[in-house]
Formats: C-alpha cells, structure tokens, sequence
C-alpha cells in the first residue's frame, strides 16, 4: 500500500495558490489547507479560498486570524497607502512585511502536528511583484530554520517547503491549471476588489492576472469594476 | 546625536523575557514589546508582560491574538495531554510546534514596519527543555532567512536575531536581572498555574526556576500552590 501523502498549503483563493491545490490533489496529496485573514483589504480571497478548498476536497481547511494590519506597512493592510497601478519598479507597497516568513511558520506547526512533510505554497518569480519572499534564496532559509528549529525537523523527517510553479510563467500556469480543470472564475487576484468582489483592473495582481489570460489564448472571465452588466459572483 | 535604537522584544512575562527586557533597556535600546496569546495554559504570563512592558517603559506593548492551539501538538495548548513533570527527557511535550519560528516571524514584521533591526528574545541553551528553536543554529537560519524574505534584509539594513541569554545559566541570568532592577515576584514561569497564577513547582518550568534562585543564593519569591498562606498575586 502506498504511503500517504499529506501536504499543508497556504490558499489564499487566487490563480496560483489554487492550481498548486489542483495541482497537488493531482498527485495525490491530502491536503491541509491554511488560508490567514490578516486584515487584507481583499477579503473576498477568503470566500474563494474556502470555495476551492471544498471543491478541490481538502481534507480541512482553517482560516486563522492573525492581526497582521494592526501594524500596517503595506497598501494591502493600511488604507491610508494608495494600492498603485502595475508598475515595474522594483518593490512596490503591496509588499506585506515578512508575510511569508509568518504564513510558512504557520503552515510549519499545523504540519508537525499533523505528520505533513510538504508545505506547499504558490510563491512564483516569473510574473510577479518582485517580493522578495518569493524567491529561491528566500525559501532555501527558511527549509533550512524550519529543520532546525522543529523537532521532527531534526529528530524526525525533514519538512520540504515546495512551490511548484516557482518558475513558471503565468500564462503557463493557466494553462496548467486549466488542464487540471480549475475553475478561475471562482478565484479571485485584484488587491482591491470592491464590495462585490469586481477587480479593479489597475493594480499589478490584475495586471498579472490579465497578462496570463491574453498569453495563454483564454478567455479572461475575471469580473471586473466596469460599466458592463456584470452578475454578482455567485461564489465569491 | 546617538542614533535611536528600536528593538522588537518578544515578552512573555517570564524570567528569560523579563530579564532580556531590563537588559536591552539598559542598554538604551527603546523597546517595542510583543507577547501572543496562542492558546497557552498559563494566560497568567500575559498579565505578567503587561505589568512588566510598563514597569520597563517600553515604547509600545501588544498583545498579539493566534490561535496555535486551534491545532493542539503541545501539551501547553491541548489540555488533555499532561504537563510532565520536571525531566531530562530530550525534549518533552511542552515543545510547541515551530512556536519560536512563528513568534520571531512577527516580531520581524513589525520591526520592519517601524524601523527597528534587532530582535531580542529570552532563548536560552543551558537551563532550558531542549526546545530545538532555542538553538544557535536555528537562530542563525532564522536570521538569514529573515534577512532573505525582506525588504529591508535584501535592500536596507540587515536585521539581528539577538538572544543575549543564551548562555547563561539561571542562576546568571537571575543574579544579571537582580542588578538590573527586575522584580521576579512579577513574573511567571509555571506551565499550568492555577487560576490564582501560583505555581505547581512540578514542571520544568518551575524547576529550572526553582535551580536558579537556590543556585544564585537569592530567596525564591515565587508564589507556589501550597497548604502555606498564600496571598493572591496583586500584579500577576
């Protein structure tokens, strides 16, 4: 009989966090899903999170609070700081400090508890804001404190911390997911989203997002804020 | 003009994080103090590092809210496992899983937010439960992968992981705050205090409490649960 895989990923209801679940569904991974609220101003992304969660058949999915905006420092938690159109600058401040040094560390205990060795998360270096926690050298450090600072990690099995579509383009990420048969309509990716969840069309998660689309030969089915009928989102 | 130092201290009311505290404010560091209610038995100590972030004027005191008990693994955080008894078990279930990983991942956040570089915690290798994420060379990783996964590490200034106790024994460590000024009757060590906040005087806890103070020739003020008159703790 083989061996069960168990796996915790981070969810956070967009486009590369949700094909990594179909993904590793694909390959046989029970998944432990870990989506944070931490006073995002898209809070939409929870309602797609738990969306995918269940129709990719996590095994449970926990939402946990974590208070992150208390402190701001970043347009996705302090409304006071503008979100900015895409831009190529360098880091914009949509960056979230250390949010995925805190979300990983998370996903680290839930996974100790509960005998996970891969973590998975949808990091990608190709098509994206330049955070510097996306990033190879960034992920390497933290696999390595994760195995010194755990007790399986230096007694038991070694945690992997895994993202899969590290460098792939986001065009091809579409494609991958929609060969997986992920529904991308029921994931959401704008920073801003208005109350309906409608993308803002502006910032650089829809710019990303769109770019994908148009590369990939798909129809973008995103909801945007526009003076189109759009419906209301049945599931986000 | 000296330049300000800001530093990030994780607090939890204990001796380690008391004396850590009266440490770095000596050293005229000005001090923002960070303490989480994760779910712990003993929510005494939360009390203990309010009492003690004002005694030390630090500049800033919060209280951070994550529910790490949500996922048991610790008999600190799951009240059907048993608190043990004082042992030199290699590490005993009172580890919390990636507990540190998680608590210096917000500490980092914050410090990148409001400009400080150094974070201080009260980990300790001698007297300790041989928690691994009290280890060189976990702080080590950390601090590399810290320096990785943010703005600042990659574009600014690097940030310092700084355990000054390390070590030091606890009889040092008590005899260092005793110079310092740090009133030990208001801190607490116990795992599983009662709901006065007297201590058991079992576990690890209070037994490497206990060693310190007979250690260093200096009255253990700590309030035990005993048949002896006892008075309800005014601060803790």
């Amino acid at each position: 009989m083989q061996q069960e895989k168990r796996a915790v990923l981070l969810l956070s209801g967009g486009i590369d966090s949700t094909t990594t679940l179909a993904l590793i569904r694909s390959q046989g991974y029970l998944c432990y899903a870990l989506s944070v609220f931490y006073g995002q101003r898209n809070q939409h992304e929870l309602h797609c999170a738990r969306y995918q969660a269940k129709t990719h058949g996590v095994v449970e999915h926990r939402v946990l609070e974590v208070n992150i905006a208390g402190w701001g420092g970043s347009a996705l938690t302090d409304k006071r700081q503008t979100v900015p159109q895409h831009t190529s600058d360098h880091i914009p401040n949509t960056y979230v400090p250390a949010r995925n040094t805190i979300f990983l560390s998370l996903a680290l205990s839930w996974a100790e508890v509960i005998g996970a060795y891969d973590l998975f998360f949808g990091a990608n270096q190709i098509d994206f804001s330049n955070y510097p926690d996306c990033r190879p050298a960034f992920i390497q450090a933290f696999a390595k404190a994760a195995n010194l600072g755990t007790r399986e990690g230096i007694e038991g099995r070694p945690f992997r911390i895994q993202a899969p579509l590290l460098e792939m383009t986001k065009k091809e990420i579409i494609q991958l997911g929609q060969n997986l048969g992920v529904d991308y309509a029921t994931t959401i990716s704008c920073y801003q989203p208005d109350q309906l969840g409608l993308a803002c069309r502006q910032c650089d998660a829809c710019w990303f997002r769109r770019k994908g689309f148009v590369e990939a030969g798909i129809e973008d089915i995103t909801r945007y804020q526009s003076k189109e009928k759009v419906d209301i989102p049945r599931h986000c």
